[in-house]
């Protein structure tokens, strides 16, 4: 292979392609180099420069015609869960978008199904043209005081996945107080990884000796910071900055402005979308929306366009990619003008491709096995009696902790407010916008039904039921009734997993997941039709979020402030304690 | 060891060492942090910033007093052989100017006792306060058809020596001929470590399609760039560039101007010093000159660090160095300030280990083995029929090949001049500066002798002999009357290799260099005293060469242009083959 390559470039053997005058983006020097040929033999890059002699009867020739020829886009860091695709829909949608290799973090498929899960998506990335590259999550389950999950990785299984092919590293270390508390099995996973490995961070808002005792412990990189103050003690303290901008969690503007403003080096910055939702896939984009969000607060486009290629290459350590040079594998995308970015070609292993948005090939169907697609298993179908939060019969009032989701955040407020009582049951408020909420386990058979109320989604009636529920997924439902309730979460479990949105008995939109009770095994365009169906349900019940599907997701995350609640119950964080979601009861 | 550091990061062990109110030089942010403290914890960075509550009562703190404190310095590609002192006086020599890594090429020794030198350096290095890693040689003979060595690595060898502890990665990849022309060795060896490791490249002058195919397959850096268009063309085909400044090759000013000028990114150029002598280190340094050298140059004092710590760090992939910040190797260095960079302290692993250039604690001394120390055997002595060029006793004149050595420089030029003769042999010219020069085989008893004529050096008188000659390690003598090389190759032979300048049966100056033939078992001052009286006396023998046995050592290398010198006699490089010193004679 290399002899050949070797050929190719002194001419001995013609290219399978030659771009001709390309304007290269060169993201080893930072400067465009006009006039810049590209041959490519076997899928890698033989020759930069003037290529002529490279071509020979059967090399096809695309002339570039001066556009500019840029390495393909790398996301640092997501879960191809969150956008509810199968990694190839995702590969599908993302493609054409530029991005040719992501970093996965497949968290939520292995809170489900474990190690099987994570064997799943390697297996189905094999035969991709996008190339994905997976990192181990070592914090399955998150939370593992207060939840069920479907699978636990222990640290001897997240070792042994460490030397899978493919593996770059450990996924995010969410558990930061069992880093700092010197968790045995915590240390060992990322003693195991931190030489040659990559590990990714989650620790929002540490700072100070908290941060660098984190990093001490090995980690190396971090897309949790949400303010410039995060950003700068990260850089400084030697991670690497991954500037996200996801669907929900748009930190890039925040974290930019003051690097850019102290005109510090940005080689340990990259671009990552973490969670990205299929509409916004397919309206917005990818990385290449990211890398254009930084060219709109002031990055230099060639320092952006580093962010999202070389500085993501070198920090894997994945030596293949990053940048258009011999030897390196021919991904590449032209695009009219740096400014905007408009994707117009992507090269893929020296093929075209994707042309004006639009994927040239068809993707091999793959095709999930049952285990994968038969994860919703309930001990039985609940009833009305599992929602009802009961007090004694002789109480009229009783006071309540609330989870608050005011403002569409992820993270919670803690609250208490009194809420009627009628024939022993608390009853929501919708005058306070006060709702119910049930977290329903659905992995093991426990039984398991976590009861609450939450506050701010604004639901005037019906309910809204999914089976996507941070970490452990069980099936999270929010209603006014207890009859839609039963009604919405019976329907994702017939289903196999999804969402719905129930008023009055009556269904009005629904998207099924079976696999794994995350993902669609429907192309981007129909998820994305049917989110928006959804959504449009959830705002003619008098939901005011802009994705509540999403955050009612997050409502059961027992690792980030401030009340959760889970198949166990209600979470108070703070206090590290599950807590009874009755303070008092008046009589 | 982790959790004991993020203990000391949180202040619940007390830190070791504590240097206080540093003016950080943050490589990797690019900029200088005032006030900032840095904590240490079993050899390794605990904390940065405030670090107040990391001092315990038997914590040693050190004041900065604002002082500029910069990660330990690396130098990215060197030959420890070429300074002539074992790698124990090496450190000795360097630790004091804030080296606290290299990355030495063992070529030298390895083209003497094979993997069995590198292994004694492995060895030697773990009982040093010097890290060292180590790049193995894949060209060990360098030009196999054309001298003998005292070994030979075979792919084999290196692929398995690859795998050894500290070795990062290839060194140098000399015969770019051979991965031009598809050698299944060569590129077996390269395709072994190209995935995760460096491979070293040495490519003088190569330029366009050559050098694409080059790094097609798979050479990462190169250090043998001596103009800016070489520099510009290896940063942007994706190589790192390392600017050598060594004793004689000194090619930063030329390779960082057009960088400097373009405005280039300059995190994959690497410092480095290839090959540097006793004395330079001594009275102008290694890595803190190089570095200086840098900054005179124009760049930006940051950039030059960078070039010297991360940069370095990040092409080798060793984590553990190149930056000071949390979990990293305490490896540090106190600068009073950043222009002329004068090291005023040195920490390794946490302890201070040299102050105001001198080192502060004893070095371990290392034994080498016997057959470390007896590598010169010849068949027998030399005599003087041995050493001369002879023609037909009736000739007069005879037209010869002459190695142009002219300038003093590593490439030679290939000249033909007319030489008288006498009783069948050949004369010197001293009048054309030209005198006799013979490669004497070493190592395995052959008897080969290789002779030739050689101008440009200016000895009037006497001879020079020398058990260093690149890369074989055979006795090189120049000389002008035969006796006088006799005398001198006889010396060198009964001090077990060294150096040796003679002249009318009186021995001048020697330096003993008994290990492998090539380094002295002495330390850095005497060996640098040693060499300037050997210097003196070829000056008093009227040679006008700053470094002639420098010089002289590169006569045998048959890997760089035009006319030179082996145990199997001239080899014209350019034709790639043996020719005769004789081109005709004259009756």
């Amino acid at each position: 292979m290399d002899e050949r390559l070797v050929r190719a470039a002194l001419g001995e053997l013609p290219a399978d392609l030659v771009i001709r005058n390309t304007s290269l983006v060169n993201v080893d020097t930072a400067e465009v180099e006009r006039h810049v040929d590209v041959a490519v033999k076997d899928g890698r890059v033989a020759m930069v420069g003037d290529a002529g002699h490279c071509i020979g009867n059967k090399t096809k020739v695309v002339e570039a015609k001066g556009r500019y020829l840029t390495p393909g886009l790398l996301d640092a860091h997501l879960h191809v869960e969150s956008s509810m695709l199968t990694l190839t829909e995702f590969a599908r949608a993302v493609l054409p978008r530029g991005t040719t290799a992501v970093f996965i973090d497949p968290h939520e498929i292995a809170n489900v199904l474990g190690l099987r899960g994570i064997r799943l998506l390697l297996g189905e990335s094999k035969r991709l043209p996008l190339k994905v590259f997976v990192e181990i999550p070592p914090c399955v389950p998150s939370a593992p005081a207060f939840e069920t999950t479907g699978a636990v990785l222990k640290s001897t299984n997240i070792i042994t996945a460490l030397g899978f092919e493919k593996v770059v590293g450990l996924g995010e270390v969410m558990n930061f107080p069992g880093v700092l508390g010197g968790d045995k099995n915590l240390h060992r996973v990322i003693s195991a990884a931190r030489g040659s490995k990559a590990v990714e961070g989650h620790a929002p808002g540490l700072l100070g000796k908290e941060l660098a005792a984190y990093i001490s412990a090995g980690v190396k990189s971090d897309h949790e910071s949400t303010t410039g103050e995060e950003a700068l003690e990260r850089l400084r303290r030697g991670m690497k900055l991954e500037l996200r901008e996801g669907s929900v969690a748009k930190n890039l503007s925040a974290l930019i402005k003051p690097i850019l403003k102290l005109g510090l080096d940005t080689r340990h910055c990259l671009l990552a979308t973490d969670d990205r939702q299929a509409c916004d896939l397919l309206r917005e984009g990818h990385v290449d929306h990211v890398l254009r969000r930084a060219i709109e607060e002031g990055v230099d486009p060639i320092a952006a366009i580093q962010m999202a290629t070389i500085n993501t290459a070198e920090h894997f350590g994945v030596q293949e990619l990053g940048s258009l040079s011999p030897g390196k594998t021919a991904d590449a995308v032209l695009v009219e003008d740096l400014r905007r970015f408009k994707v117009s070609r992507v090269f893929v292993n020296g093929k075209l491709m994707a042309e004006r948005g639009k994927l040239l090939v068809n993707l091999p169907k793959f095709v999930y096995p049952n285990f994968a697609r038969r994860t919703v298993r309930l001990r039985r179908r609940p009833t009305l009696d599992d929602f009802a939060v009961r007090v004694p019969r002789r109480a009229k009032w009783a006071r309540v902790r609330l989870i608050s989701a005011e403002g569409g955040r992820i993270t919670t407020e803690h609250e208490v407010a009194e809420l009627e009582v009628r024939n022993g049951v608390v009853l929501p408020d919708l005058e306070r916008d006060v709702v119910r909420v049930a977290v329903v386990e659905r992995h093991r058979g426990t039984g398991n039904v976590g009861l609450g109320f939450v506050r701010g989604f604004g639901l005037k009636e019906g309910a809204l039921a999914s089976s996507v529920g941070h970490d452990a997924h069980n099936l999270v439902v929010i209603g006014v009734g207890l009859e839609d309730m039963v009604h919405a979460i019976n329907r994702v479990v017939a289903l196999g997993g999804g969402l719905a949105a129930v008023s009055r008995g009556r269904m009005l939109a629904t998207l099924e997941l079976p696999i794994a009770g995350l993902m669609a095994d429907k192309p981007a365009e129909e998820v994305c039709r049917k989110l928006r169906r959804l959504q449009a349900a959830a705002s003619e019940l008098g939901v005011g979020l802009k994705s509540p599907f999403m955050i009612m997701a997050f409502l059961p995350l027992a690792v980030i402030p401030k009340l959760r609640i889970t198949d166990r119950g209600l979470v108070d964080i703070e206090k590290g304690e599950l807590v009874d979601p009755i303070v008092e009861v008046v009589e």
